[in-house]
C-alpha cells in the first residue's frame, strides 16, 4: 500500500481507499492466513483503538488478529473521561475539552502503529452525520494508519469480509446477481453496511438488486457513486420496493435491516415507518425464488424477525462464514497496513 | 483430555469434569509449571472471558496465565452492551435480545481458543439458579472448550488450586481430616467454592466435616452427591451445627461464609439469619482444637470478621499458597484445553 | 537498583528513589531503546495496573512499552467494585470494605512482576494527601516493584521523560536556566508534575525560575527540598509572582497549571483565585523573552488557553518529543526493574 506522500499514512477509511491490486493482493493473503494462521509478522506492533460506541466481532475479531501476528491491541477509551476532544482549529480551549484532537492524534502516533477507530455520529442530522466528520479528523492528525471500524457512512472492515466471501464461495463473481435486502428489526442498525457492500459488490463486478420499503433510500451520494461504478464495471443496478422481485435470480441475498435516513434523528416517526414493514423477513420460500441463492448477513441477527431459524441454520447460509472471515480479512489487512 | 465426539469440545464446568487420571496429568503439570513459569506452549492463542459479574483473582491470573504460556486473553464484555442475549430457541427475537447465544457462541468460537465465563444468577429462586442455565447454553453452542470461573454451583478452579495445595501440603492427603466451616460475613459469597470443594475433598479421599449454623444447609443435590462420592471413596461426610466438634482433630480448616439457599431472594431474612452467628469467626482458639490444622479460605477475606489476623498472618495460613496455586494450576489446564 | 534487603522490591514513587548512576544508567539504555525499539528483553512479564482515576498517555505509553518489549500490561480495576479495600491495621472488617490492601498486594505480587498504581486523593484536605498514603500501602505490602503513575505529590513517570528531553535537547542541561510558569486553565492539573519537574530540574543542575501568582505556592516540604538540592547541586532556585521575570533568559519554559494548595478542597476559592489570573498564558512575545527558549508542556494542553498555537505549533516547543520520550522512558525504567 503505498502512499503518494512518505509523510502520508495510508488510512483505511472505506474499501475503496483500497486500488484493485491491493485489494486482489490483500485477498490472496487473507486465503492464505486462513490456511495457516499463526505467524510473527507484527511482533510488538500494536493498534490503539477507540470506541465511541459499543462493539464485539468487530473489537473481538481485530484483538484476536493482532494476537495471532504476535502484536497486540490497545483499548484507548477505557478507563479514562477525557476523551471530549476539541476538533475546531484556532480555538481558545477554555471549555469543557481538554485537549485537541490534533494533539491526542500526534501523541497516540507515538506509542502505537495504526488507531483503528468507531466514531459515535450525533444521530441529529444525516446532512451532518454522513460527513464522517470525527473519523476524518483523526485521519487528517494521524501520522499512523487510521482504521474506520464502522462509521455513519462506512463499514470497510465487513465489506472487506464480505468481498472474501464472495470471492469463496463463487469462483467468478463477476456476472453474479446480488439481492440487497431491507429486513425489519425492532433495532435497525446504521446503512454504513449496506453502502460498503453495495459499492464492493458492484466493483466485483455483481449485478445489484436493492430492495426496500419507501423511505429507506440510500445515502444519494453514495447511490450516485454506485450508478458510476456501476457504469465502469457494465454491471447493472437496480432499486425496487419489491423484496421479491429483487430475490427473484439472485445468487445471493444480503439481508440487513437499516434506519430511515429520512427519518434520521426522529426516532418516534423512525419507529412507525419501521412497524408498518413487519413482513420484510427473509424465509425459505423467498429464497427459493433466487437461483439456488445464498444467504449473506453481518450480524447480530435478531432470529425469526430478519431471517428465519431454517434459512439461518440450513445450507443457504455463509453468516458464520462471513463472521469467520472477519478475522482473516483484518489479519491481511493489518499485515499490509503495518508493515 | 479426550472428548467422546471430534466435534465436541472439552468444558471445564465443574471439577469433576477432569477423570481421575487427567486431574492427577494436569497437577503434575502444574507442579512443574511452579518451578519453570513460562514456555511458549500457547503462543498465539487467546482465551475470551466473558464477566457477567465483577472479578480480580480469576481475572488476572487467567490473564497472567495466558501471558506466560505465550498467549493472551480478550476481554468480551467491555465496552459493549450487546450482551442481553436471547437463550430459548426458535423464539421470535423482536424484544430487548438483539443476538442469540447460538450465535454469539458460534462466531466467538471462531474468533478464540477457549471462552471462560462468569455467570451472573438472577437470584431470585435458587430452584432456578442450581441449574446453571446461561453457561449450559454457552457449552452446548460454543465450539472451543468452555471454562467455568464460577457459577452458582461450582467454582472448578478454585477447586483445582485448593486440591494442588492439599496435595503439596499433606504428601498423601488421603485419610486427612478436613473441617469445612461456615464463617460469619456481612456480605457472604455464594455456595459454589463450598460445594466444588467438597466434592474435591471427597474425591482426594479426605473425611470431611461440615459445620453451619441451621438454615445454611449446602444444596441437596450436591449434599446427595457428596454422599455418594463418600461412598465410593470410603471416606466420611459428616454435617454439624457445631464449628468446634467439627475442627477437632481436623488437618485442614477451610473457612467459607455463604448465604443461605433456605433464604435465597430475600435478603432481608438472610440479613437476620446471618446476624445471629456473629460468633462463627475462626480464631487461633478453634484452630488448636485441630491436629496441627492448618487454614485455607478462597479470599476475599474480611480479616477479624471471618478469620482474626493471628491465624492468617501465623504459620498455619495457607491462604497466601492457595492464592498463587490458582495461576499455576489454570496453567496447567489451559495448556491442556487448549493444546 | 540494587535494594537493601533481598526481600524489598526497589519502587519507582519519586524520581529520587533512584541514585544518580542509576538515572544515567537508565537514561542512556532510553536513548538506545529509542533507537532500536523492540526486543524480548520482558518476554512473559507483566505489569498489573491500578487506576483509581483515569489516564490516557500514561497507561497507553505503559501498554505500549511492555509490549514492545515482548511483556504486557494487565488491567487490575476495570470489571471490579471491589476495590474498596481496606487500609488500617488490625481492623474489625463489618464494613464496606471486602478485602486488605495487605491481601490483596500480596496476593497480586504472586501474579503480576509490577504493580503500576495511579491514586485517587480525596480531596478534602492537602494536609492528608500530601501523605500519599494510598501508594504507600500499596508499597509496604506488596512483593513486586510498585510504580507510582501520578499521585497527589509526584509524577515520577513525566520527571523522567522531562530529564530525557532535556538531555537530549541540550548536550550539557547544567547552567541552563528553567522557568516553571504556572498557567491559567479552566479545569488546572494538580501539583505533582510541578514537584517532580523542580527537584529533577535542579538534580540535573539547572537553574530554577519559579513563577506564578498568589496563592499558588507549591507544597512547603517540597520547597525545602528543592532548596536544599539547589545548595548541594550549587544552581540557583528563585520564585517570583512574574511571569516575564522568570522567563528573561531562560533556556526552557516549562508552563503547568496546578491548583492552588491554599484553595485546596474548595473549589469555589479555587476558581475564584484562578479566574483573576487568566492572562497568565505562554504565548511567542514572552518566549522571546528567553534565551532561544524551547517550550515543554506535560499534556493534555489547553490551546490558547495555556499556551498559544504559535508557541505550540512553532519550532521551540518540545511538547511532542517530551510525550513520545515517556515511551522510551518507560520503557528503560520496566526494563531495569522487572529484569
Amino acid at each position: 500500500m503505498a502512499t503518494d506522500a512518505a509523510r502520508t499514512p495510508q488510512h483505511f477509511i472505506r474499501l475503496e481507499d483500497l486500488t484493485r491490486e491491493q485489494l486482489d493482493d490483500l485477498l490472496d493473503l487473507a486465503a492464505r492466513l486462513k490456511a495457516r494462521p499463526t505467524n510473527d509478522a507484527l511482533l510488538a506492533k500494536s493498534v490503539g483503538m477507540l470506541f465511541f460506541r459499543g462493539s464485539l466481532r468487530t473489537r473481538v475479531s481485530l484483538e484476536a488478529a493482532m494476537n495471532q501476528l504476535g502484536g497486540r491491541t490497545i483499548e484507548l477509551t477505557a478507563a479514562s473521561d477525557a476523551w471530549e476532544l476539541e476538533t475546531r482549529e484556532g480555538t481558545v480551549m477554555d471549555g469543557r475539552a481538554p485537549e485537541h484532537v490534533r494533539d491526542a492524534a500526534a501523541v497516540l502516533s507515538t506509542y502505537v502503529d495504526a488507531l483503528a477507530v468507531r466514531p459515535a455520529p450525533e444521530g441529529q442530522s444525516w446532512d451532518i452525520d454522513r460527513r464522517d466528520a470525527q473519523i476524518s479528523a483523526w485521519a487528517k492528525h494521524a501520522r499512523v494508519p487510521v482504521i474506520n471500524m464502522d462509521s455513519a457512512q462506512w463499514h470497510p472492515l465487513q465489506a472487506l469480509a464480505d468481498v472474501m466471501t464472495l470471492r469463496e464461495t463463487f469462483k467468478r463473481p463477476a456476472g453474479r446477481k446480488l439481492a440487497l435486502v431491507w429486513v425489519h428489526s425492532p433495532r435497525p442498525a446504521s446503512v454504513s453496511v449496506a453502502h460498503s457492500l453495495l459499492l464492493a459488490a458492484l466493483r466485483e463486478g455483481l449485478d445489484v438488486s436493492v430492495a426496500h420499503p419507501a423511505g429507506f433510500d440510500l445515502d444519494e451520494g453514495v447511490l450516485d457513486e454506485a450508478r458510476s461504478v456501476a457504469n465502469e464495471r457494465g454491471t447493472s443496478l437496480e432499486m425496487t420496493g419489491d423484496m421479491e422481485s429483487a430475490v427473484r435470480g439472485a445468487h445471493v441475498v444480503y439481508a440487513r435491516s437499516w434506519e430511515s435516513l429520512a427519518d434520521y434523528g426522529n426516532p418516534t416517526l423512525g419507529a412507525n415507518r419501521r412497524g408498518r414493514h413487519a413482513e420484510w423477513t427473509v424465509d425459505e420460500r423467498r429464497m427459493a425464488l433466487g437461483d439456488d441463492a445464498r444467504l449473506m448477513h453481518a450480524m447480530p441477527i435478531r432470529r425469526n424477525v430478519e431471517v428465519t431459524d431454517e434459512v439461518l441454520d440450513g445450507p443457504r447460509s455463509l453468516v458464520y462464514e462471513q463472521a469467520a472471515n472477519r478475522l482473516h480479512a483484518q489479519k491481511a489487512l493489518l499485515s499490509r497496513l503495518l508493515r
